[in-house]
């Protein structure tokens, strides 16, 4: 759904946030024109995006739209510490941290996973990660919104909050020396997915406590990425009897 | 790859019937001119097509194709009791039995799972169920052949096959009472996969010996197909120690 105008979308922003999936504006306003509606988007994780006057008819037809369209999710979006408020820290709390999936499948069958195994929540970057769009909320068989689903600006802020909360985070590579099935869990988890091809950036490793490789025979390299985080989130299941 | 033309498909039929997909017959075409290839083509678990002219026309371009084309596959296929001849049955060797996936990306998915997980083989029904095709081979992240993959008619004669190898059968769904990370292994194991939206058909669930479900939690109902079966194989790994 969409809202036009620049008070209707300085409204949403003011009193939906959590609703709100993107802001388009008309390139060439003049910045000093909207501060407010740059101000809260940044401050609930939300992308602008400033595109030609054709893209906002494009998406709300030849309506009065002032430049400024809003894109509203039926997902609704948290906060990671305004979420962390809700939650007692402990072994029994685990998320996901998307890290760059570009297939909008792999996103919806690793919301499914997640919701499945009980993971408590699912970080999903607001830049360079596929967002949560109709084919994701599709593949993941309606279970999109059964667990929380967290929004950050970034996988690399979404790790630094994971740290500064206490999660002890594992990311998952070939490289990595620790088998899957060897793992205990004693503190909140945060398990870290890379891209499906490139896997995690060396930079967002280094941000990792564990690393975590699952044990493959016939010399094969890597397994889907919706597969490999439904072993890692069943693994923490089983260990934390969740 | 396609042949054309009745003596070199026959041939072919002869030479590396593993390797043909499926046959191609112009419609309308006397049954008694090609006992010989039916025979084989059957012998083979390969299904025969009889399509219009046009259709070989656009499999082939205006060739002298005789009404007979083949479709050659890079894969070899297995028979399942040839393949049987060449293993030492007991408690480490299993297979994935496959009864109507119908998205070939699920099946490229299971194929990567099954040879990751170190499963023996993989078992595809010719009828009812996605064939080996290019999508499968490019989502399967070339593991497509790492593997054996046996040709059957049907899902049917699949379990019949197996049971009557002394397999034990295990199918999952949700109505099933063992869970899943209960299991032990003690003789060898066959994996059936349902369809993606309806599962497993009641006359087949019926010839399967162990009814397994994986816990969910979030009233979640059901996991991708490719990863309940990549979690059903990584737990046989686990409890095999393959």
């Amino acid at each position: 759904m969409f809202i036009y105008g620049k008070v209707p979308v300085e409204e949403a922003l003011l009193q939906e946030p959590q609703h709100i999936e993107k802001i388009f504006i008309r390139k060439g306003i003049p910045t000093d024109t909207h501060h407010n509606i740059k101000e809260l988007a940044q401050q609930n994780q939300i992308v602008i995006s400033y595109v030609p006057e054709q893209k906002l008819v494009h998406l709300v037809g030849r309506v009065k739209n002032q430049g400024f369209v809003a894109l509203r999710s039926s997902i609704r979006y948290y906060n990671f510490f305004q979420w962390l408020e809700g939650v007692e820290l402990g072994s029994d709390v685990s998320i996901v941290i998307l890290g760059g999936l570009e297939d909008p499948h792999n996103v919806g069958a690793v919301l499914r996973s997640a919701a499945a195994s009980g993971i408590s929540a699912v970080i999903v970057p607001s830049s360079g990660q596929a967002p949560i769009n109709a084919t994701v909320v599709k593949t993941s068989a309606g279970t999109a919104g059964a667990i929380p689903i967290i929004r950050s600006h970034s996988a690399e802020q979404a790790l630094k909050d994971a740290a500064l909360a206490g999660f002890e985070i594992f990311a998952l590579h070939q490289n990595a020396s620790e088998p899957l099935f060897d793992l205990s869990f004693t503190k909140p988890a945060a398990f870290f997915i890379g891209k499906e091809g490139s896997g995690i950036d060396p930079s967002l490793l280094k941000m990792c406590n564990r690393h975590i490789k699952i044990p493959m025979q016939n010399n094969v390299e890597s397994l889907n990425a919706s597969v490999s985080t439904a072993l890692m989130c069943y693994e923490w299941q089983r260990k934390t009897g969740q």
